[in-house]
Formats: C-alpha cells, structure tokens, sequence
C-alpha cells in the first residue's frame, strides 16, 4: 500500500499514519521529498481495506499495489493452467473449445436432437440449464433433476463433457453424479457462501463474470475458489451491462486478452447471453477466438421460436454448423487449432 | 406489448407476427398506416420475452406496455403501504425514521455501547451484520448466531427494533426468533431462491437495490417477495456503481421520488455503503430525508478506527447526533416529522 | 508517481524504470522490500502519462499520487472561493443561491413572463438558452442574439442576472454585452479550444460536468480555464448517464460534497437536466441544498407544455415557488440561508 | 410514437392526449382493450420529444416506434454505402482497409519513418493528428498546419490516403488541401456546430463514436452530416466507457455487427483508443475483422517509448506487421479479403 500525505501534512499527522501501519501489520518505508511525504508499506496481509487509511487526517490518497488475489494471479503460475477432463480433453491449451446446447433443457427429444446436432458440428462440451429461476416469477424454472439425467445420459451418448448451472449450495452434491463442470453464474458471482462450498468440490469450476463486476472482482471470486483447495477454475466473460440499449449486454471482448495477461487461468466467452440476440452470435463468437479464448459457450435450440427460454439467442444447427466453419479458418490466426 | 413492423413489411411478415402473438396468448389490435403497421398486443401473462418477437423477420421495433410487476406497482394500492412494526412503529406513513447500528456485531461491548448512543440520539431501528462473507476470502466473516442473540437483546433492552442481513435460505429460521426484519443485501437483489422463500416468511423484508440494478429490476425482485405472499416489502438505495471513482458507489437519491411514483412500498436510503466515506455519510442521509426518503440506514461505531468492517463508513456517535439535529430541521420541509 | 515493480523483477528492468523516470524530470526515491521494488517518483510536472510507465517491462503497477490539476485543487485556496458579481451578489459564501428561467428563450411575452415570476419568488439569477444546436437536426436551434438582447433586458428590469451558454469560441465576444456569466454545457467540457478562449475572458464561467465525466475530469476542464487567467469558475453537477432509463440522467448529488473537499470551487446543482422530469425537480433540488450546493439552476416555464424545448422539464411558476419556500426552511439545517 | 394510458385512466385523459398529439401533426390510432388503451401516433417529424407526452396526466409509458434518423438507416439504402476515393480505393465493399501511423505528427523524421513502415505492411491509409487539445492544458498540443503539410507529402510518396482530426469549424477550410478524409473525435460526436459544417464538406467524414454514446446516438450525428448533404460518413467505435478500470476504455466490438444492421454506412474499429495499451491492440485488431468490421484505424510509431503522446498504445512497426499478417488469414473467414 502506497500513502501519500497531502502537501503540509504535520509531523503528527504522518506519524500518527505510520503507527496504524504498523498496527495493521505493515513494514512502513517512508520517503519525504520537498513537498509531500510518501508511505510505502509492505506486508503479506492482503485482506485490508484502504479507506481505513483514507479518513485518516492528513491523508491525500492511497492505492494498493499488490493485486488482492494471489492464487488466481498469472504469477502463481506463469506457464498458464490446463484443465485436464476425463475423456483426455485439456482446456487452456493449444485447442480451442466449443462448449453448446439449448438455455434449458426442455424435454428429451429437444436435448437430444441439440445435443447431436452440435457434436456433429464439433462440440466437445454440452450445456443445458436445469434450474432455471427467472428474473420473473411467473416465467419457466426449469426441469431440475430429470434434466440432470438427461444432461448426462445425451453427453455420454454423444461423447461431450456436461456443464450446467449450480444456484445454491444444496445442488452442489445433487449434481455431482451429472456433471463435468459446474456453472457459476453471472448472478452468483460473489455468492460468497456459494464458492467456498465450491471451493471443497473436486470438479471444475467455470465461473462467469458479474454483470457490473471488473476484471478483478472476477479474479477475487476465482481467489475464493482457489483458497478452498479446487484450483480447476475457468472464468467466463459473458457480458457486460453498458448504456447500450440495442444489446442486452456488451461482450467484453478485452476481457480476453486482459484475463491472459494477469491470470494463469483459461477464459471463455459466452456470445449468446453477451448479445441476447442470434444474428449477433456468431460475429461474436468469430471475435472472441479472434481475441484469443480457450474455448466459447454457445446456446443452440433445435426450434428457437418455441423455446421455453432464451430462444432469441439461440442459434438454429445450421447457423451453429456454419459458424464452426468460420472458427476453423480463424484459430490458426493465434496460433490454435479448433478442438 | 407494440410491434412495429418495418417500412415495407409484407402481409405476410405481418401476418406471421400476429400468429406469433396469438399463440402467445395475446389479443391483437392492428393498425396499418401510410408507411408501417404497427400491432398491439394486450392480454393478462407478464411473463414474455420480447425479443421472441424482435427477431422475427420484418419486425422492427417491439416495447413492453406495462410494467412487468403487478403487486409491486403504485397501482396496486394506490394510497401507499404502511407496515407496522409489533411496538407500535409504522414505516411508510408521516415519521421519518432512522436505523442505526455498527456494520458487524463484533463484540458485546461495542454493540450495547453503539446500541445505547444511537437510541439516545433518536434512532427506531438498530442494525447490525451477523454474517460477514466478505469479497475477500481472508476476512473477518461475522459471529453468526451470537452476533444474533446480542442484537435482540440488545434491542430489547433500548426499545428499538432489530434488523440484519440474511444470507442463505438457511439462516431464514435461524435467524427468526431475533429480528424484526430482514435486509436482502445488493448482492442478492436477484437471488430468486432466497427471494422465494422469504416470500413465505411473516416478517417484514428490507430489499437492497443491486449495484448494478435498474428501479425496474428491483421492483421485480419486490414482486418475487410478494407473489410468495409477504407483502411487507421495504425497498432500499444503497448506491449503484458509476465511473465516479472517489466514493465507493453513487448513491441515487432521485431513485427515491422514482420509487414514490412506480410503487407504493416504503424506501429507505442507506448513504453508509452509498458512498463508502464517513465524511459524505451526512450531507447524504439529509438529501435522502430532503427526497422524501421514508427512513435512512446508517452505519454508527463507537470506535470506527478499530472496526472490523467498514470502519471508513461509520459515523462516531457524536457525528451521528449532529446528523439526527439537522434531520430534525429538514424533514418538516417535506410536510413530515423525525420518529 | 509510485511504481510497484512485479515480484521477481530484475535488477536491470528496475535500473530501466528509474532512467527513464530521471529522463521525465522525476527525483526517484527506491524502497525494496523482501517481495516487492516500489519507487516513488516526485516532481513538479503533471502533464504526463502514467500508461508510458506501465507499458515497461517488469512493472505491476503505476499510481498517480497528486492530483492532475492544482489551480482548482482545494489546496490552492483552502478558504474556498466566493466569486462576487457586479450587483453585489456573492456565490459560494454563506447565501444559497437560485438560477432560474426557461430553458430556451422562445420570445419577448414569455422570457418577460418567466422573469418576473422566479425573480418574485426569490430567483437573484435569470437563465435561458439563446443557441440551442440539438440532438436532432430538424429542432428548434434557438433565437440567438435576438435572446440575448431579450435576457439583457429582463435581467435589468427584474435585477437579476443573466446567465447563458456559450457553445463556440466566435459566440464569447458576440455575448461579452448581454451576460454576467457564461455557461459551458455538458457536452463542451472537455472542448478544449473552447476552454482556453474562455480562460482569457473576464467573466465567471460555469462549468457543466459531462454525462460521463469523474470529478476529477471536471476539475480538470476547470483548471484548463484558470491556467487561462480566469478564477472565476463555478461547477455544475447536472446529471450523469446510468443505467436507470427512467430519468434522462441521474443527479450525482454526491458530487456536492465531493467537490468541496477535493476544490475550493462553488459547486451548483441542476435538478432540471438531472433527472429531465418535472415531478423529480423539486425533491432534487431540495436534496441538492441539504447535501451542500451553493445553488442550483432551474428551468421554469410559462407554459411548459408549448415549451419548443425541455417543457417537461420546466416547472410551473408555482411549483417553483413552492420549491424555493421549501428552500427556505431547508437552508439553515445546513448554516446557510438562502438569498 | 405508442402511447400507452394508465390502467383506468379517464375518457377526458385520453381525450386531452389525442389533442395535443394531433396538434403535434400525428395521426392517431386508438385501440381500447378490457384494461388499457393504447395510442398509436404516426407521422412523418421525428423531432419530438416523447417526454411532453410522458408528463401528460393519465399516460403510462411513451415508446418511440421509429428511429430518430433516416438518411442515415439501413432502409433508406439497403445495398449498403460504398465510399470511394480519387485513388480507387473503396471502403465499404469486399475489401478491408487498415489506416496506421502515429497518434501526433511530431517531425518529419518520425512521420516518414512510419508511414514507409506501415505502408510496406499494407496500410492504405495513413493518420495523424496535426491539432492534439489534451485534457491537461500543460501537454503538447501538436505541430498544426506544418502536421497537415507533412502528412499530405508522406500520404503523396507512398500512395496512401490521408486522415487527420478537425476540431473546429474554422479547421475545415485550412485542412481539404491536405486531407483526404475528415476526422471527427469522439468528444465532438455532439460538437452539432462542427457536424453541420462538415455536412457541407465535399470530403468524407470518419465519425467517431462518443465515449458515452449509444448507437443510436451515433447514427444520430450521422444525420447531421448527411442532412447537410454529405453522405460519404464512415462511423468508428473507438471504445466506451465501462466500469473496467484495467483498460482506458472497452472497445465495442458488437457496435460492428448492430451498425451494419441498423444503418447502411461503413464501420471502422479502433483498437489503440479503444484499448489504451499496445499489447491489447493486435488482439482487439483481430476482433473487429472477425466480426466484419470495413476497416480498423490502429496507431504505429517508430519509437513509442519517446512519443509525445499515446506512446503507451502505439504499436512497433515489427508488431504492426504481424498483425497485418494474422488479418490476412482472419478476413477470408468472413469471405472478405484484406486490401
């Protein structure tokens, strides 16, 4: 932590902010120039809020400079994190994943005809909501535990790895039978009680990025996850809210290159929920392995107009067909090759 | 709901639409004028997604025509709701009231010594966090169930009415016997399971707008509690996130009169977290009082330097008599009176 | 300047850092703990940019620890300034001032009309827009120096004076003889050309932020006049662009006491353009005076709904009077009194 | 314009709406449901604003139902906007442009250095800004009309076309000896004085979008220029704010695809403003191709560690080559060719 006093600050006041340092657990440096004094304070606690410095008299600013996170930092693990699944897929590496399927599941001949229809196409992973509550009341919840049976039963057929979303705690170990990897989603970002419980599970974990949240908030809750012991974390950039009224969300697509730069962990972009609308999809999705994502999160439906949920932005097979045409001419571009 | 279709649009497309429409459920009035023909929509369901009809080919624009919420809307009771408390408190009529209290009960010492100042200066409400999850994993984390068992007595002891934060469907009956009111924090404006239950809870439930979260979605989340069938439901502003970087939010005071107007449920301002600086938490709480808020939230610590959360935010006791004296003076200004 | 280097940075990537900071005039001072290099870089210039450190090799982390402006930091003139027009009218002191008028000026019966009932119901600033380009190219453009001449008059018949804006550098000279202060509109605050031309004036500017300027923007864009020679400048809170589509802008009326900390400036709040809806004008123009302004602007009109621009905006002359009684008796709960 | 009346109003309310709206030129439809009734208005002005009918007593909610623009929508030239220039070059079509050099031209020297490099790589325009306003009044401020005369004379020797800034209308004249195209900064998007001037140009204009614009906003501006009668308009995304701190804006790459759809103009992206830092361009760069965009506009300098300005997000001639490269294999993806 750096504190600068404001010019004219006293002997005292300085002091008086070396002390509480120093209390806090801080090696406090200290640099006086002509016309400001400067506090540099070094230490291993990272969990501090700086604003208990702010207020103190005297003070004209302090930053942190150490990140808040460490095991989700990229110097943790410089060479990068590969998630290595059960059927040999890795995630991180040199391929680039397509991870698809309809919002929620539905019935079973909706999940199979997706399900088929994608991996034809060269999907690796399928995805399906189970639980599904609504930002109304009144709208669809999902299937629940018929559509973790049916998530599974469609994955193992069709050779794919299964992801779906886990809301609350007590789903954790109902849905480990069914699953590859748990979805955390925008919403429950900083559901801290959520993650820690997460943090004990021993499958990976792929994390989506609050709708208002930064980069580092993002990588705070990977932290959580990391610090109960499941290094597995995939963060997922799904979009952001911005005043842009035409989209639901902005997919930030920087975030790519950015989380590659300050984390080791693998990142994912979802095109889908970023745009809300299905002619924005695949553009999207052609920019984020552009920019370099280890894989993206696509929604497909067999008949979007009849879906119970999302249909808006659910790709029909053959625009899914098409776009994964499009990524194999792309990912040689950075270096990578579609899975 | 208005469709507006294209310039151009072919009987066709538009007969397509008004299919979509009526196999939602919706009666259509058609009205085709020199250029465009736009539908509208009417029926009883609020639960649609207007972009199934957005990507229809040859629809250029649709809107929503009524709110998505019912039970939460002015409409709905049009003189206002007033909920009592078991003491006699009403929250929503003439009085202004103010709630007060540390962020965390850390100790029985400090809560009694908070308690008894903020009580001799006027404060109803005495707040107080038992369950701590903090962004980082390495903070204090609250004392659960004993932080509950002090604030009733607490509140007991000094006439006010309790309230804390609950966290996870978990804590609803844990936390039960102790409080007098719920607080949903931010962060779980939008945890629909948490929501649901505590719509079958008989207590009344103080809901945080998301930092992130439009007055409609918090509206929204209003309806969750009240379609469970608890209709005393008191909304807060707490500060959304802005590109202001000084404050920690930016607390929205214009979302007071907005609330007024929309709805007919209570709203309070919290300028503790709406701005995140002792030395701001004033000025705001008598803007919010000047805007009509029907109460205030304010964090109060006997010793804010030693706080084990959020100490930056927390008014000395003698700050916060001051702040209670000009209240005083303000709210006859709005045609009320400080409880 | 403060720049962490990354843990493990070399000794050569540190020597690097602090050449080039010598290079940049910088007196460096060097702290290196058992982790981490931290180098405080001190000096009198602050035209530089901080991404040319954070782009070397081995850098974490760049922190600015002065403020980019020091005319308008508070620093300068710890007392505060009080600017004192012609007629004796003093803004920023102990008296709350009121600017009121239409928002543009439509013709002599309703400029006329409008003057005489805010300057009966205590207004001591009279407002109206003589040039109005607008988001539409097929708007009302406003009456241009037929206004002025019209302001002029009504200021000096009703003892008010006349504030307007000024949207290019040809336009300073030309309203030189008709305004008492010129105002600069959101979208012009960071016109630097503008600014500069305005610096040279000798007449108080007042200085909108723009909708998604930081205060700290804004203080800059007023140190951009000062450095001119002009000391005169008023800020002005007018409403910052969120996610909340009820209002055209939400009123950041934390930036009030922001801006006294941070600047010795008079800050003035405008709940007109704020929140762009008449029933929310009054309810922030209340808070606005609780929370600190030393003003605020307001648009009224004869008869809003003929207004060519801004007429839902526009309070009624009663409702302006209302406003101001309720004005009256909000002043003191803050020490002031309004003019 | 759809005007939707409150449940229950009066037969006088909706009255009173159908006046003023019929005064205000529409023709309008009226549909009566069992609980509603809704207005629809049609005509040919869109100059309205939809809030003198939202304040009227009894009204709901006001929805546009047509865009604010014409000229500048996709249906009033469906087949798209191709611009050409005296060289040939067309931008727009099946090719994809790239337009490189420095931020600020600071000498000869550096300018002809990098324009040789960027056009060796490619590039078929080159840019450079002769006026740099800072947003600290103690920063270089540009070399002026010696910039223009340079850049004319590199453009000239190396075949390439030339951009430069305009910032104020009395640029206008002196630059069209030197520029090819016009540019327009994002803090001018709403300079409506400037875009009016310049929609009497005879020169295309590179418009870009503001920091805090919508796209409709855009396209907006656009209108501007086009009603004036130039309607060679190319629209750039160059990045919008969000809460993201780690990057000086986030580029929009979604503006890309919505642009193509909403309007019949090119789109150009700008990964160096749009990201702030060098070693996000080239990904970004790839991004926007991915994703359609006609042309990208990225700044190169010989020696970024001593440029005046931007040095930070300026790319080295040698990475500018390599991006140049990975966009050859990424345009055919989108079934266009780099030019």
């Amino acid at each position: 932590m750096i504190v600068a006093m404001q010019e004219g600050a006293s002997e005292d006041q300085i002091q008086k902010v070396i002390e509480r340092l120093v209390n806090m657990g801080f090696e406090v440096h200290r640099s006086t120039g002509t016309l400001q004094t400067v506090l540099g304070a070094v230490g291993a606690r990272s969990d501090f809020d700086i604003r208990d410095i702010e207020v103190i008299s005297g003070v004209a600013e302090v930053h942190r400079i150490s990140a808040p996170y460490k095991l989700a930092g990229r110097s943790f693990r410089p060479e990068g994190t590969v998630i290595k699944f059960k059927n040999g897929v890795t995630l991180g590496g040199n391929q680039v994943h397509v991870m698809a399927g309809p919002c929620s599941v539905e019935s079973r001949a909706q999940l199979f005809a997706v399900a088929e229809a994608v991996q034809r196409s060269g999907a690796t992973f399928l995805r399906g909501g189970a639980f599904k509550p609504r930002s109304s009341p009144y709208s669809f919840q999902g299937l629940g535990l018929e559509a973790l049976k049916l998530l599974r039963e469609a994955g193992d057929k069709s050779g794919m790895l299964v992801v779906s979303e886990v809301m609350e705690i007590s789903q954790i170990e109902l849905m480990a039978p069914y699953v590859d990897m748990y979805q955390v989603g925008a919403r429950n970002m900083q559901n801290f009680n959520l993650l820690r419980e997460l943090g004990k599970a021993r499958k990976p974990v792929l994390l989506k990025r609050g709708i208002a949240a930064t980069i580092e908030e993002l990588l705070l809750s990977a932290e959580y996850l990391m610090a109960g012991g499941n290094y597995e974390v995939i963060l997922c950039e799904r979009g952001i809210r911005t005043f842009e009224t035409y989209t639901r969300n902005t997919l930030d697509i920087s975030a790519i290159p950015i989380v590659h730069k300050l984390s080791h962990l693998p990142i994912v972009a979802d095109p889908s929920h970023g745009t809300g609308r299905r002619d924005k999809v695949s553009p999207m999705g052609r920019a984020a392995v552009a920019a370099g994502a280890d894989a993206i999160l696509v929604e497909v439906h067999n008949e979007p107009e009849k879906a119970l949920s999302d249909g808006a932005q659910s790709l029909y097979p053959e625009q899914f067909a098409r776009l994964m045409d499009e990524l194999r001419m792309i990912a040689p571009a950075v270096g990578r090759k579609l899975a």
